[in-house]
């Protein structure tokens, strides 16, 4: 049973959805409730109905595209979030709405009506990219964790609240509540990799087997600021002295303890910051990431006690502040074999793999089984005009995701 | 022949001349040109009319106190700088103008008129701390490295040129050639040390045998920005990793190399400075210095040598830009011992040390003998309004310029 994906239908998609925010040669710029996230929306409904689904949308201003089955039961859904970077490109989320509707459309032709009823879903502000506050906002209120006040408090960067960006494109900030789910069974999620890993190991697709568990922590170390010429090493209590030693073990740390750990020292702020001044403190942010709770303990751990060592040897004073964290979110492991059989069974050689990066999917396992099925990058590049995944990567993750759509609901 | 210095007479002068730009509790903030440095040259020409100084002042504004000599030859002349830091303390500069007023003061009253000349010296703005490019600015006149042009293109914070600066209070730009001297034989410089390094070996005063050498450098790491999650340690070409391994040891290369050797990274600024971006760019200000040739060469050779090892190895572009390079400027060795010498005669327990940070004496070398004299300074604080020295201290410093001054002199 070989399932068919139309590579030019793939393509056409793709490169329409993108005309919706434009940006530069290659690049999307769609936030939100905006007015090319609201085209962009309707173009998806549009395609949607074209495929024979019944199109509705909730309260926050999720999509749903449905293919009712004939059978009782939740349903088998799959989506990813319509909204971009400010400038992302063409296929960091949209990708996944795009093959959640394909992947139906192409079973439904194939295979007529599922015993199980079919969902592609499009997502409202998983990036945040608007209001910085929203992260995972659509699946956050499908999941019923999204509050009537909360569009009220949040903002954008020109200052509007959320609950008048959503009056205005018709929205009802008071109904939140009712974008609430528990008819879902399982949930795949398409997404490009946003990193190398495929890309360096020579495979097109992968499984994702697990989210990656997120710290983001604030560290600020305060010395004594000298001059730089007249006060001698040996009596400097210096915070940028105790941050470069700090930030090369932290970094050195994730390193050798191997992927798939990570940590990134991407802010630093320095006072005062003068050329020829022993700063009086930095303060400097890490990301530490780890799919796999043992070790992300571990790695928690080492980073906090060398932290803790350099700053008190050096007689800096310091505190972290933990500003997220995320625990790590593991696939349904029957999903994953089943998606790592469909892959065998479709020909398409694929690698299992965690998700260093965050999506909608770790939001969705709070109500259903979830996994996801990651699409080689070029580069690793994301979040920029430049990403760029092959039409041939692409049909062959769609055909697992179809795949394992087909095992679930037929 | 114990020199008297009245330490009533200090404390006031001291006092008083702070009174002209007072900021907070003990701070002063007195830029070139501004209303309170002219009251403060004249409270200083004033002082030295009242000791019997003829007062004249130069085309750039410094103000000279001269006890004419008996015999022919260059004048020994002292001073040091009346400007401060925005806000500076009441001894950074201040206390060597002053000093020399009373070392002259005190050898008139005591031993009457010199053989040779003696000059007490106000310099003007040498901090540059109003005129950010005009670093010694009133010694750079007196040995004719200024030109008439110059105040025509430096301006203020505010963007008011200097020449406009100059004219507001009656000094006239076009006529700073004639500020040249071509008649000091030596100039002793005394000023607070700025640094820890007398409070903690025990001593009140040092001579010192050389001025530290300066080089400024800024050096660029270019990699290649990356999601924080997605890509794996292993890949990455992180510039925050190599600034941080670089800076850990271009410090350390420093420390290792003991005193006087300094080295300060005091200024950051990373690209795009996302907490979970791995950076694209990372540029820093590099501040090394160390008083004598040799060793500053090898400084600087292994401080390239590492820069050039750890970009290349961690796959890291990078431009290294030269800001500002001073050779180090070594005291006059017969001044040296003499004034060793005077501390010995006057009782005054002294050591010998390098000055880690630029004064006017090393602008006074082109065109005269120099050494100077440096004074305790509290926890090793300066251009802050805590900096502090002890009256004590001060006068024991006084009284050592002022055995210098006789030994030349009378």
């Amino acid at each position: 049973m070989f399932i068919k994906i139309d590579a030019a239908l793939v393509q056409n998609y793709i490169t329409t959805l993108a005309t919706y925010g434009a940006y530069g040669e290659t690049g999307v710029w769609r936030t939100a409730y905006s007015p090319e996230w609201v085209q962009a929306t309707n173009q998806y409904a549009s395609w949607c109905e074209e495929a024979g689904l019944s199109v509705s949308r909730d309260s926050v201003g999720n999509t749903f595209g449905v293919l009712k089955g004939t059978e009782p039961g939740g349903s088998i859904a799959s989506g990813s979030h319509i909204d971009t970077q400010r400038p992302g490109g063409k296929y960091d989320g949209a990708l996944g709405a795009l093959a959640a509707l394909i992947a139906i459309r192409s079973l439904k032709e194939q295979f007529g009506t599922p015993k199980r009823t079919l969902e592609a879903i499009a997502f409202c502000e998983e990036e945040g990219s608007r209001f910085p506050t929203a992260h995972y906002w659509g699946s956050s209120a499908i999941i019923g964790r999204a509050s009537a006040q909360d569009p009220e408090t949040m903002k954008d960067f020109e200052g509007e609240t959320m609950a008048n960006a959503m009056r205005s494109i018709g929205l009802d900030p008071s109904k939140i509540k009712d974008a609430k789910r528990n008819d879902i069974d399982s949930f795949l999620e398409l997404h490009v990799e946003q990193g190398p890993v495929l890309e360096h190991a020579g495979f097109p697709v992968a499984v994702v087997d697990a989210i990656t568990g997120i710290r983001h922590y604030k560290v600020t170390l305060f010395g004594v600021q000298n001059h730089a010429g007249a006060f001698p090493m040996d009596l400097r209590r210096d915070p940028m002295a105790g941050f470069a030693e700090i930030a090369s073990g932290l970094i050195d740390t994730a390193h050798r303890m191997g992927r798939p750990a990570v940590t990134t020292v991407g802010r630093i702020h320095v006072e005062p910051n003068f050329p020829a001044v022993v700063p009086a403190s930095v303060t400097f942010f890490v990301d530490a990431r780890h799919p796999h709770a043992a070790s992300r303990d571990e790695l928690y751990k080492k980073q906090a006690a060398l932290i803790k060592e350099v700053a008190e040897r050096r007689g800096l004073q310091f505190t972290v502040e933990v500003l997220l964290d995320h625990a790590p979110c593991p696939s349904d492991p029957g999903l994953v074999t089943m998606l790592q059989k469909v892959c065998e069974q479709q020909g398409v050689r694929a690698m299992t793999m965690a998700s260093g990066a965050g999506h909608d999917s770790q939001q969705m396992a709070e109500i259903a089984k979830v996994a996801m099925i990651f699409v080689r990058s070029k580069d690793g590049r994301s979040h920029t005009q430049e990403e760029f995944s092959s039409i041939e990567d692409i049909v062959e993750g769609i055909r697992i995701l179809a795949g394992g759509m087909y095992q679930l609901a037929y």
